[in-house]
């Protein structure tokens, strides 16, 4: 069983990314936090609520976290995710509410009960992890792994050179991966091939319950690529975890640009580490068949679940 | 009785602030909480520890907070201060240790307990004051003011644009400057008229216990100004509560530079408004006269209280 | 005699600089040339002519320069300097056109020609001054000396930060600090002291031709400082040369801020030296009563010429 | 006959482009610039004589240009093209000096006296040219076409975010771009598949006294990629005039970044345009092939004339 803490922006690819870890028998969820990303803290958090029950999480909490960027002005990506964050889903309300607290100080305190055993799993803006390492340094070591969804070593997506997570706040992503930990990063050189194609479309369809999550979900998803359909990014970091040896990963020093005119959020990556230690472990390549083996066998038992 | 919860980072002119606070039986202390600044936080701790015991605050808590900027690698001014932090002075060591948890905590739950009430008053880097805003953005309806040791319009101490504290933390006094409130700034536009002359001097030699504070402090004191003394910056935070019409104070637009090559930490100050709303509340002549027989005031009755 | 060589991007105080300069016996000025600044360069160039012409210099060339900044967008003043760059003043058209060829090789090839005779006086933005430095670096060596009228050790008047002239090229300006001379910068600091008060207005009315460029110049200008008149800030850089007793100048290093997002074009002066060579020599006040009889006098007797 | 004007900083690659221009009888060079770059000026310039003498360009004037960058401190690339800057390559000292005069002026007045004609061809830092721009502006319209060597879309040499020629002058490149006209830009995207692979290798060797230059230029060259050998960048920037359809070239918006910390002379490409006019052509593939087949026909027809 392995532990892991999802910190999101739902956020469609956060939806698909939570139904991949509710189908996972050997992933065990101890709370997700929100934060503002996609589309407003409030639709983050009501999303997430309303997915804890559609998804069965049970009693997982659900912790909201960081309305708005450390230092910036609020960017937000509603043209991607629709103005609820979830597209054309429509799920039913949630019956019970966030947690008490903030998932600033949840983190922290989840972290240090049980120190080596979860895995962070980021796949929103960072802004909550850069306020968990800043609020209690410790939470470096405490952490078993720090998995993220964002960054490029090649091109952006939000411009051309910043991916959206990134972008809404330079300075949380730069906090993170200058805290001292390995910060594996799932950024679009991987996460731009793991992609909805028509296949797999229609292996999504005859789930049940949960398909009414998943076709709308997948169709909705604004970006189309190259490759013919939309990516699903954020369930990339959750298939990291699942199975690291889908993705080839190479270590790097990752430097998180703040202050160019055109370029904030940046993660320049360089892979000549000469006598630097490496900051960051980059997904280079993704197993793109094994990927949707895994993503579809959880999803098909969830829908056995669910019904 | 006015309420105030002092952040800081003794510190000589900390001390001297804590002090003045000390002696004004119309200030109410709740709480003091320290940050790395002028030395490292486990000094500024113990100097805040040692300073409640030696003034006898009584039960007031000490709770530590965040040992480094936001973002930047830390900036120290033990130069300044000496390598304790509080330069020639040798007080008791503590006997009791700092509150269970962290500053960013105390000061939300603090001000969320009272809402309108409490003052704060910042005088070191003003991390701990951002992180609370970005924890918890109401603290900035809360607060009754803010009050800050920090910037300058015209020219800095640590170099010729910035001013110290707001060196030290660039990111966070931008956090708190954008927050929403306005920031009563004691500059060193003012700071530095706050000198301790001869005449000054040769009041604090007689205060018994406490002239073992006072007067190492102000003769260790490292930067003397054209005045002829050292300065007594923080302490003039702590006067403006007690008597804001010592002061002259202007409405103004501050921006703190997080960009420049040569200018980061500098508090670009507007007085010219236009339509804007100002963000600041800026002291530029301090009615020095005043100032001393309010500060000898206290630390007099301060002496008969310490013996 | 003094041989000066005048860039400017006349501008009211450029205009009062000029007949500063066209009424001073011991100056020589072996050509004056424009840049674009306050208004357009075609403006600047046409009020150059002009003058040349009203102040009877007589075969001193013209020679017109950059329109623009080397890197920025346009910054101009003609809210201070009028649509024309001379306020109300209306002077005959010059009959004569510019000089062949371009400001910077007429800059290079002068100085050229009389290594260590010709001192730079450059009051606009400093583009043509850089791009000769990088055209033909040796003009640092050929150049007597380079006094500029620009920037600020305290506060800007275009913005909080910045001064006018810095601002509309910063760039250029910190080519021209870090070419290796030593730049004598006579900054608003002192310039805003060089104020037409009332009795220097009086003095300047009974002055013939020459108070029809005056009078109307000095009472158009519209900035008014604290002290209760224009300042006529590029005419102090003409006083310098023909008198440098007149001032106090501090050795100093300048760094020119290119990077900042409120402080760009700022001139950060650092008088603690250090160990550091340093590569300007600030104005830091001005013998205001003997600038005044200088100038005037030097009026009275152009105005004698001019009749 | 296209007419062009190479401003280089010989530099093996350079080498190997002039040596494309000789043996391209469908191409008139009208002159040579020089500028600092992978070496310093002194060393460029005197590689461009002895490159004009060894392949035999006759009278094509060769001009020297800018020592350094127009703001930043000078980066070098001896490291990849050895301290004479032709690696092992050894060839007579020129018999024959630069032309009197400044690259700079050089270019403007080429220009300026065929307006329509010259394709300027940059493969070096872009510091002459952005002089030339800002000392003419017109040059922009007289030129038939600038092409350069430089920059690219997805990750830098030098570092991971920015190209060696665009790094070297970031400003100059900044000027560049904005200049209003259409630079069509050969960066690493597809100047690293031009690759000298063995096969390449060994149809340079039998090309007698030429081969005394290709040969050990080519092995010399320190930058092995991927595929397998070094690539010659500046000849895809000679080959692009010769023959446009070996290049697929996509229209752009490229900014230069000039402020970032780790991002400085990035050309950050946006190739979405909305309705923005792009500034920049932007090579995106090349026919590797076809590019070697025009390279090596122009070679072996050089050393026939070469014997």
């Amino acid at each position: 069983m392995k532990k892991v803490l999802i910190d999101c922006d739902p956020g469609i690819d956060d939806a698909l990314a939570l139904a991949l870890a509710a189908g996972s028998p050997s992933l065990g969820v101890v709370g997700v936090t929100t934060v503002g990303g996609n589309v407003d803290l409030a639709l983050t958090t009501a999303n997430a609520l309303a997915l804890r029950e559609f998804l069965e999480f049970g009693d997982v909490p659900v912790t909201a976290g960081s309305a708005g960027a450390l230092l910036r002005e609020t960017v937000r990506a509603a043209g991607v995710h629709g103005a609820t964050g979830l597209g054309d889903v429509v799920l039913p309300v949630a019956t019970r509410g966030p947690a008490e607290g903030h998932a600033v100080d949840f983190i922290v305190e989840t972290l240090r009960a049980a120190p080596g055993e979860i895995t962070l799993v980021a796949v929103g803006p960072l802004t909550n992890i850069a306020l968990a390492v800043r609020r209690e340094p410790r939470v470096v070591e405490w952490a078993r792994d720090l998995v993220i969804m964002g960054g490029s070593y090649t091109r952006g997506n939000h411009n051309p050179a910043a991916e959206f997570n990134m972008l809404a706040d330079p300075e949380a992503a730069a906090i993170v991966f200058e805290a001292g930990w390995t910060v594996t990063m799932m950024g679009l050189d991987v996460t731009l091939t793991a992609v909805v194609t028509s296949d797999v479309l229609e292996r999504m369809r005859p789930l049940g319950r949960l398909s009414g999550l998943l076709v709308p979900a997948a169709r909705f998803y604004g970006v189309v690529t190259a490759e013919g359909g939309p990516a699903i990014h954020d369930a990339c970091a959750v298939a990291y975890v699942l199975d690291p040896s889908l993705f080839t990963c190479v270590p790097a020093v990752v430097d998180v640009e703040t202050a160019g005119r055109f370029t904030r959020g940046m993660t320049v990556t360089d892979f000549e580490l000469g006598d630097r230690r490496p900051n960051a472990l980059v997904g280079t390549s993704l197993d793109v068949k094994r990927f949707w083996d895994l993503v579809l066998e959880a999803y098909e038992g969830l829908a056995v679940r669910l019904g």
